[in-house]
C-alpha cells in the first residue's frame, strides 16, 4: 500500500511519499514514489505515485524521455503551464493502462494509478493537481489545500483539523508528519522511509528533500510527543454522565 | 454510508452506530442500523449492521421471526451460546445475499453486507463478533478488542491509540464518540444520532441505549474540547529543524 500527500500553501508546497511497495504476498519492498523534475528557476515538477508499480514507474519513464524532445509534442520541461503538464502527465497515465491493462488485468492485477503533482513554472503561482487513472484530475485549491492518493483515511483528519493554505511551511511539513504517522500505526503495509519535498514559491526549484526513516530525531520526538499529548487530551476528556440516558429496561 | 463500532471489555460491551442511509444520490435518510434482542437476565444480543440495507433488513425480520420458534432451527433466543447465534446470523445473512443479490447486481447494487453482533448469554462471557457477507466471521479478543464496519477507516486512528480491554465503560464510550467524531467530520455521508448501547457483564440486559443527536449536550462538549485540545496540542508540537535536511540543489 501507499500513501501520498500534496499541500498547497501560500509559501509554496509539500509533497510527501511513503516508500513500501507490496508487489505479491510477500515481497514487500522499498521503492521511491516521489520523482522531481527541475530545472531550477525556471520550473520544478514533484509526482508522487499510487497504484500499480509498473504502471507509475512506465509514466515516469515516458514522460522522462520525452523530457529532451525538441519538436513536436509537449514536455514536461516546454510547456508553459501546470495545467498543460497535468495533462501530459495524464495522457501518459492512460496510455500506459491501455497498453498494459489488458493483460495486468487477466493475469487477476489492477493496473491503475493515480498521481500528485505539484509545481511552480516561472512566473505562474504554485498548483498541485491530482490525477486519476483515467488521465482526468483535480486541483487543490485555497480552500481544499490538500489532495492525498493511496491509503488516505487514516491520515486525514489530522490534516482536516489543521491545514490551512496561509500557514507556514514549517507547520505544514509537521502537520504532514502526522498524518503519516496515523496512517502508518492503522496499516503497516505504509512504511518508512519518508520522502518529503518542499518548494518555496517563486524559487523554481527544490527546496529540501528529507527522507525521513523512522529514526529520524525530528520525528521520532513529534510522534512521541504527539501519542503522549492524545493520550493526555483523552485523559482530560469528562466522562459522559450515562445516568441522563434511558436505562435499556 | 455507515460506521458501526463495537468493543469488548472487561466490564462489558459497547455497540454503537449511525443512523444516515443513502439509498440513491438525493435519498438520504435516517434509519435504524442497531437492534436489540434481549430476553433480560437470561441474554442480550445487539446487531449493528453496515451494506446495503434491503439485505439487512431482510436478515433482522427473519432472524427476528425464527426468535418464537419452538422446534426445529436454532434460534437467538434458544441457542446455548454466542458463538453459535453468530453462526445463525451469518447463515440468515448468506441466505439472504443469495435469495436477492443477482437481481441486484444486475441493477447495478451491491447486495452484500457486514454485520457486528455483541452479546452475553446467562454463565457465559460477553462476546463481540465481526460478520461478513460470506457468512463467515471474526471474533474480538483481549488483545483486539473493538470491531468496525462500514466507513471504518477516519476513526480508527482514534481506537488504535485509546481502547484497551481492562480501560472502564464509561472511558470506552467518550473513545467510541470521538471516533464517531473524526468519522463524520471527515464523511459527511456517516451522520447523527448515533445509536449507542452499552451491555455491563453478568446482567444480560441492555444497561443504557443512548440516542445522540449532534446537540447532545454531553456530545457538544466533548467535540469541542477535543477539537479545541487537538488544535492546541498541535501548535505545542516542535517545528522540524528543515536546515538538516538536504537542500535540493
Amino acid at each position: 500500500m501507499t500513501y501520498c500527500l500534496g499541500i498547497l500553501l501560500k509559501e509554496g508546497l509539500v509533497v510527501a511519499a511513503d516508500s513500501r511497495t507490496n508487489a505479491g504476498v510477500d515481497y514487500i519492498s522499498t521503492f521511491r514514489k516521489l520523482t522531481v523534475f527541475e530545472k531550477p528557476g525556471d520550473r520544478v515538477m514533484v509526482m508522487a505515485c499510487a497504484g500499480n508499480l509498473a504502471t507509475t514507474q512506465a509514466v515516469i519513464s515516458i514522460v522522462g524521455e520525452r523530457l529532451g524532445e525538441r519538436k513536436g509534442e509537449e514536455s514536461l520541461f516546454r510547456t508553459r503551464s501546470m495545467f498543460n503538464a497535468a495533462r501530459i502527465v495524464g495522457a501518459t497515465l492512460r496510455e500506459v493502462i491501455r497498453e498494459t491493462g489488458e493483460g495486468v488485468t487477466e493475469a487477476g492485477g489492477d493496473p491503475t494509478a493515480s498521481i500528485i503533482l505539484g509545481g511552480q513554472i516561472k512566473g505562474r503561482p504554485p498548483r498541485l493537481f491530482m490525477i486519476y487513472a483515467a488521465g482526468n484530475f483535480i486541483e487543490a485549491t485555497r480552500e481544499t489545500p490538500f489532495l492525498q492518493i493511496g491509503e488516505n483515511k487514516y491520515g486525514k483528519p489530522i490534516l482536516d483539523r489543521t491545514i490551512d493554505f496561509d500557514m507556514p511551511m514549517a507547520r505544514a511539513v509537521t502537520a504532514a508528519l502526522l498524518s503519516f504517522d496515523s496512517t502508518m500505526r492503522s496499516n503497516l503495509s505504509v512504511g518508512p522511509p519518508i520522502d518529503l519535498v518542499t518548494v518555496l514559491d517563486g524559487d523554481q526549484k527544490v527546496d529540501r528533500h528529507a527522507v525521513i526513516d523512522s529514526e529520524d530525531p525530528y520525528f521520532r520526538k513529534l510522534r512521541t510527543r504527539y501519542g503522549q499529548g492524545i493520550m493526555a487530551l483523552f485523559d482530560r476528556m469528562p466522562d459522559p454522565d450515562m445516568d441522563v440516558w434511558p436505562n435499556g429496561k
